[in-house]
């Protein structure tokens, strides 16, 4: 039975605060939460939907017997749903206790400098997801990757990708061997960049760009090209551009 | 003095209807509202802002003597923003009367099929300011680009980019001379392509794709060389990616 305290308990994760304090998140629509379901990285602990959400995707929870389901109306949908246009289904997953420590040996790795967009850092999940970059490291600044509209804009890559939060100075400083290469207005084009193997590439905040701390920490700045002119690229659109030029 | 009458004419602005009866849109943020002022594409009607907005951009505003200036309290700015974290300043500008025929020769054009998303439209808008296209046509099942998230989202590139909306098969069978590339799932590797100086690239919506009818009228398909395992990428991300290979 859906009741006042699932409501008030649900609408409480949209918050950082209380996700914290009850060590689980929310994720919504069939795309994402299937993702979660089969990524095998987070335990889901209750699933709210319609009830012919249940029927159509009885095979997937066909051995989810621990997992509390519970059918709602569509009303009750909208209103513990963080979005604006509520799908018919939400789940409620425990975070994953993230690893500390990171390989960056033979990889290439993200390192996102203040991203505060969750639009933005999900999108960006999503590119490391494409483009086979297993792990992100965010700087303590950036949104929290748990926040449903991060969950929802990954669009399942959540559950494939890892990312940690770091103090960026000190863990650059501790991968030093690792080439370290920083989106910028002023670099070298994009297009020198083919089949490397190794590196941190390293995405600045949607404003401000890269902070002084970690800008001193880099060893070559990357430039797309522009030929008209916009001031600037959307931060999720250049890592995907880059992305894609040190993968080719 | 602000009033009533003017929130409730703002906020009507940000539902389409209302946008087309009265021929204006909504813009905000300092950032937005100068580069559409100094865009001299759209005029603007009324700014409402803070106190210390109109002292800061005396400047700007100097030769602006035909539009109304009103002064509101940051409560009453709120009531009319359609941002969840309001700025100083929202204008009121006048949408274009958008040219009819565009020039598709010795240029990129950008071609969208049902962008419904606005923060993706108006990143793509932003993008092909940046890799310098100065036309976008857009299917009749886009969404609005003056729906104040579009505008928000272009960063100000809205004034320097053309967008139209047309019945894109029958646009595109006016344009049959101008080779046709089309992002898809399986299509040549996009690292092909390299200073193509004339083309029409297709980005289709954001879960179905290019709609069939549009799809037999491509020329060659395009993929972005995926490495790990996310199903697709975000549209905005993939038009920035091709761009950018096609202008290099």
């Amino acid at each position: 039975m859906f009741s006042k305290t699932h409501t008030k308990y649900i609408q409480s994760l949209h918050h950082k605060k209380f996700r914290d304090e009850y060590g689980v998140f929310i994720a919504e629509g069939t795309k994402v939460v299937v993702e979660l379901l089969n990524a095998d990285k987070f335990e889901c602990k209750e699933l709210f939907a319609l009830p012919d959400w249940f029927v159509a995707n009885a095979k997937i929870l066909n051995n989810q017997n621990e997992i509390v389901k519970i059918e709602l109306k569509d009303f009750e949908l909208e209103k513990i749903s963080a979005l604006s246009t509520p799908n018919n289904v939400l789940g409620i997953f425990q975070k994953s206790t993230l690893p500390q420590t990171i390989q960056t040996k033979q990889k290439i790795t993200l390192v996102l400098d203040a991203i505060q967009d969750p639009g933005n850092l999900g999108t960006i999940i999503r590119n490391a997801d494409w483009f086979g970059v297993e792990n992100i490291v965010c700087s303590l600044t950036c949104a929290d990757i748990y926040n449903p509209k991060v969950v929802q804009s990954t669009m399942g890559s959540l559950g494939r990708v890892n990312v940690v939060y770091k103090d960026l100075p000190n863990w650059l400083a501790e991968n030093k061997s690792v080439k370290k290469f920083a989106a910028y207005l002023d670099g070298s084009n994009v297009s020198t960049l083919k089949g490397i193997k190794e590196a941190i590439l390293i995405i600045g905040n949607e404003g401000k760009g890269i902070s002084e701390e970690v800008m001193n920490l880099v060893d070559e700045k990357i430039t797309i090209k522009k030929i008209g002119k916009a001031e600037s690229l959307n931060a999720a659109v250049a890592s995907g551009i880059i992305l894609s030029y040190l993968s080719n």
